[in-house]
């Protein structure tokens, strides 16, 4: 090499590799969750990384500064183009330009990557896959349940238990009719009672009560400013966040004790009424969707019906300490997403999973699977003369659907033993000389090796029952393997 | 809507939405192509869309310009980060940041978009998915035979006819070793004569010749340059590049005739002969794989054998004109791509499936199977008040696996039967207030009405046998369906 200048091999900050242990669970998701999405009649549709910044505009959730936060760059013709920041802003780009055109309602799912330009850290990442279903074009409070409904089937289908997950509704009319009735009607001072809100999990009700009024000094000495509301507004505020739990018609008989009659808020109540009778009719059970007030979700983005998904298992990371996943994923309402194209409300609604964050409780909590992990049967190489007797031995097992390969390599019989069993191959196959000459096969149960080691105590008797190596008609290679590969574990 | 600045609904030039009807080739050749490279014992590897400028640098295929025709942006650290190219560099970054820990060989696959900040225009598009597979660490030609049989293996997984494509082999080091006993030992030179071999398919054995001497005018007038060999180095590389066709052993007999005497062509000679024994040895037929000493692919790139697969396949477009679709993937031998990195060569070997383009080839000669396409089932929604039953039938239907849907947009009767139509439902289920009141439900055959349309004639013989509409008891609403939907079409 006469290459002088040799760049360091490093992944760019905040994008890592993942290898096939990592994407087990991320496959499994993006799999399970799609076929939900089909079995309800959506259909995918895949749109390209890059969307015209314009396009994507204010309509970044969580952010209130527009373009800040996206990776964008400028096109030869000018123009500026951003990496999508989610799936829902390219939905409606695609929806308002294709509107007529479309059939109606349009029930579309994604699954894709997403990127966000913020600060990378350790466990802060700048990509992610999510996987959406929108329904555009439909008003009904059934559209929602249905989303819901989804969100529930999903994640038992990607495997976690029932008791593990919670997907909590909320609606954005309910807080708003209440603010109505108490007298904010300052855009400024809503959006910073939502923001108090949002603070509930962190900062318990007296931090969202400070915030609700003058504002907060925190243990840094920080202080945030208020929403300055009077005292029975804040005293509103705070029974409607603590008025969720328990079965879904409870909770609405309890919010329409505290919010009742603003026109927003009753709009609100009846709409989550008809998602709690659809959701029944759906049959997804009391516990597993739940109307939760203290939900916002986002801020300038929803309008109607908003829903977080939360882990509730207790999930160890690797030194025993409890993590904490909460969001999974999360959706709503959003009708005036497309109508910033057309100029023409498009009602909409949308449910999205976190697949990088859900993979990564999934592996955490064990859930993912390991024993797919297994690694393809490994057939010895000694002669390169008789690579044609290794390979067709390879083209076998692969027909009888094993995965195997030839080692390919330059060393010797330990190191590819060593390579197999790293591989965690499930048995090794020997064609030396002998075997050859004499029409016969030995073969290594690798999978024996690892569970001797695993438990030395039961050695003997293991022993007996199963041989570590066993040599048997060349004719007999598929069958032989087969019984390795099959045995249970 | 006050918003008073409205974008243009459009997608950025060079980027195209995907419809399902447009994935359905995509997707099937991802997931046959992966489970073809899984059963071969590779394990699958995402890294992410970005990599740093530098670690990309000049690798990229076909460009002799480093950092021409990428996305790149500068990070807030102010270093240069451009989207992937191909799947190549990443792996080659991969592998050298890894490569003390990594079991090796190490066979890796990969499913991805890459991107290319190319002239957009009709059918040029800038973001493709490519689906590879690569052995790093070992220099074996039998490496190099596995990666092709995995390749022709892939295109049969994938649905094409065993007479529509081809893999050409070649070997870069048969071409240096010709180039050297001719006395051509200047890089540009060589590198002028790979250019107007590339070229022999657009401009024949007379083009090519003019290229390899002093040059050749074009019909528009315009003069390319030729490498300028002599009349006997110009008449061995012409005889070489026509020594291809046949049996894979026929070809190399008529090679060694040709190049015979360089250490370098022997080399390759060598390698080709032991790729042709693995290739026979792994099954793979003397016509899908061809040694073709024509093939150049990519120029600075490759190091030893280089592989081009080809649709032979005559597809026509929707006017009846005859397609080209021509290089549907390809790959090679590249021992030089690691050591940018690390100084040590490090021998590996790959192969790239155009997943994009071989779809359009898929769909465009009608092997994507259109009839995966068909719709959910969906139940008409006539009465607010039933959503209740609408929904259970709905889920009832999916619970046995059958795709389901209530409509849920504002719309009568009529136009809920021409959606189900245009969403090519196989179903429509009407549950009005009579069925429900007596129990049963009416189900309307939808694909029966399809199938109408398109042959009139034989209306009555059809009515007989299949009625277009039938009620049943609401108990039997899943067997019913199913009959319509497994139904002989």
């Amino acid at each position: 090499m006469t290459d002088a200048f040799r760049p360091e091999a490093r992944a760019p900050r905040g994008f890592i590799d993942k290898r096939a242990a990592d994407l087990r669970a991320e496959r499994r998701i993006v799999e399970s969750v799609s076929a939900v999405y089909e079995r309800y009649g959506f259909e995918r549709l895949d749109t390209g990384a890059f969307e015209y910044a314009d396009a994507l505009g204010k309509f970044l959730p969580d952010a209130d500064r527009p373009n800040e936060g996206v990776f964008a760059l400028q096109d030869d013709d000018e123009q500026w183009m951003a990496l999508r920041y989610d799936l829902t802003a390219p939905l409606a780009r695609f929806a308002a330009q294709h509107w007529e055109t479309l059939p109606k309602p349009f029930r579309r799912y994604a699954v894709g990557t997403v990127w966000r330009n913020e600060k990378p850290g350790p466990g802060r990442f700048r990509e992610f896959v999510q996987c959406d279903a929108d329904t555009v074009g439909s008003a009904r409070p059934e559209a929602d349940a249905e989303i819901i409904a989804m969100a529930v089937e999903g994640f038992a289908a990607a495997g976690l238990p029932q008791n593990d997950y919670v997907l909590k509704i909320n609606s954005r009319k309910l807080l708003n009719g209440l603010l109505t009735s108490a007298g904010a009607v300052d855009p400024g001072q809503r959006l910073a009672v939502l923001r108090a809100v949002d603070k509930l999990d962190r900062l318990g009700v007296e931090g969202v009560r400070l915030l609700l009024g003058a504002g907060r000094r925190d243990e840094s000495g920080a202080f945030t400013r208020g929403a300055e509301l009077a005292g029975p507004a804040i005293e509103a505020v705070i029974a409607f966040v603590e008025a969720g739990g328990g079965a879904r018609s409870a909770t609405l008989d309890r919010l329409a004790g505290v919010i009742g009659g603003s026109a927003e808020g009753d709009e609100g109540l009846e709409e989550l009424g008809r998602i709690g009778a659809a959701l029944t009719s759906l049959g997804v059970a009391e516990d597993r969707a739940v109307f939760d007030p203290s939900v916002v979700r986002g801020l300038e983005y929803y309008t109607g019906a908003v829903f977080e998904a939360e882990l509730l298992a207790e999930i160890l990371d690797e030194k025993g300490q409890k993590v904490r996943f909460g969001s999974v994923g999360g959706g709503g309402r959003y009708d005036d997403l497309v109508a910033r194209f057309t100029g023409q409300p498009v009602p909409a609604t949308g449910f999205s999973f976190g697949v990088s964050r859900l993979a990564a409780a999934l592996r955490a909590s064990g859930l993912d699977h390991a024993a797919e992990a297994r690694g393809p049967v490994v057939v010895i190489a000694f002669d390169a003369a008789s690579m044609g007797e290794y390979f067709a031995a390879a083209a076998e097992l692969r027909a009888a659907g094993l995965p195997a390969e030839v080692y390919l390599g330059a060393s010797g019989m330990k190191a590819q033993m060593k390579y197999a069993d790293r591989r965690l191959s499930p048995a090794a196959v020997i064609l030396g000389g002998d075997e050859i000459a004499s029409g016969q096969v030995t073969i290594k149960d690798l999978d024996l090796g690892r569970e001797l080691a695993a438990k030395v105590a039961d050695n003997r008797q293991w022993r007996e029952d199963r041989p570590g190596q066993l040599t048997v008609a060349r004719s007999e290679l598929v069958a032989a393997v087969r019984r390795i590969v099959e045995a249970p574990r």
